[in-house]
């Protein structure tokens, strides 16, 4: 999916909601049990509840690979069963030497047919490069993350900057807006009004709304663009917003509530009126 | 697997070698083409050919996932064959955010049984603490890199040292030198010798011999200490060492040279003599 499409799906949908398949098996209600492949069963039921509330899924690799080659044949068939209409993630956070590189992205951008891959920098700037030379696949490059742990090197400052502001600038050597995004997390909100002086028109994934605590309200206000320029990623508080046999219901309502307020933020901080 | 036995295994063997399974579908010798799992066919030829020449095998998760769920199944049956005689590492530097971060332990650690897995720090401490509460497990994070990027923000300066150290002194927090390695490549052997004044004991993955440049001669030399402390990796060099049908032979031929090289080195810089 290219910048267009994805921005187009936006406006028209009214959302930047991306849904997170985080589907953990120990989690899966009794209705869901009896079925060949309960994982796959859980996500088609979810995806069904909230395909018109976002805009893209976001599939967590490890969740899957947790239950060997059937956990990865079940993101196989979810990332089929999505289709074209969604931007598709895949969470893996990838990133080695180059020839390896070129492995994961075969992984990601042909075999399974992704738009989008998550990558990790600590290897530098060769060890992403090979994900940016597929058309209209995008590599989501791990700037300042919403964990703890952010603090351990991401947010150090070496001269004048710090850390992940380096990553952020030299990653931005290896690809532009229309195929690279950054990840920076919704608990550190404040911080992406300063992100944005670096890179004003490039899409950010948001992660940390809803369990981790970050706030939609403030992510919008410091982040959003004249393209929205967000996918902002809930998991564990749509998939299990429910943990009984509602729960694709419990999981429309709240992808439902969630994507009604990014419709008003749209229309307070972005072009929603204007494009419409 | 725990220290003290891959420790014995080195000395009985007089190797420190690693043979990297970086299997690439596009490079399989022809008589192997007509196999139902030919990914698996090839890895049991070189494991066959191998297994007395090395203390461990490393697979590049990335050349599996390329193929798929059947690439991941290849991986599973890879593994269950090379059995508890070897040290067993998924090289797939994995490291994310608390609870995905377990996930990829139990992919890694129990589905899998694999003796270690490679991590990526970028994160910081908290995304890859999970790896450390298992028993006889390891960890093996990324510290100095072999590839050209690690200039990139590895071996950047933050006050008195850089961050690659920085990450061996946090990390060396969560792990001692019976469940943490560090990876720390073969084409900055100089810089072996200033890591061992950090940690003396630990063990360190050394990839970059072979293919990438190495001299297996300076990393002995900077790098060992008195129970070896070094896993040293060639993929490339050892498996396609002959691209026809002769591989097998050709890839026991150069394991055994270098093992033979790797015994003389115990020799030299080791305890080999006093231990055996």
């Amino acid at each position: 999916m290219n910048r267009q499409q994805l921005v187009n799906h936006i406006y028209s949908r009214g959302s930047f909601l991306c849904v997170g398949l985080d589907t953990d098996i120990q989690k899966l209600p009794s209705v869901i049990k009896t079925e060949s492949d309960r994982v796959f069963a859980f996500n088609k039921a979810i995806i069904d509840a909230t395909r018109h509330t976002c805009v893209a899924y976001k599939l967590n690799t490890a969740f899957y690979e947790a239950a060997g080659h059937s956990g990865w044949h079940s993101m196989e068939k979810t990332i089929e069963y999505i289709g074209s209409s969604h931007f598709i993630i895949a969470d893996a956070k990838r990133g080695d030497i180059g020839n390896t590189s070129h492995q994961y992205a075969k992984a990601f951008f042909e075999t399974l047919a992704c738009d989008a891959l998550t990558l990790a920098p600590y290897m530098g700037k060769d060890s992403i490069a090979p994900f940016f030379e597929y058309e209209n696949k995008w590599g989501i490059v791990l700037a300042l993350t919403s964990n703890a742990g952010s603090a351990d090197y991401e947010q150090l400052t070496i001269g004048s900057e710090r850390i992940y502001e380096r990553v952020i600038k030299t990653t931005c050597e290896l690809g532009n807006q229309n195929n690279l995004m950054f990840v920076a997390g919704a608990t550190k909100a404040e911080e992406l009004s300063h992100i944005r002086k670096i890179i004003p028109d490039h899409f950010l994934l948001v992660p940390g709304v809803g369990a981790q605590g970050g706030s939609l309200h403030d992510v919008a206000r410091y982040g959003m663009n004249d393209e929205c320029g967000l996918l902002v990623n809930a998991s564990r508080s749509i998939i299990y917003a429910s943990g009984g046999n509602d729960f694709a219901d419990a999981a429309r309502n709240e992808a439902e509530k969630t994507a009604d307020e990014m419709k008003c933020l749209l229309q307070q901080f972005g072009k929603m009126n204007s494009i419409k």
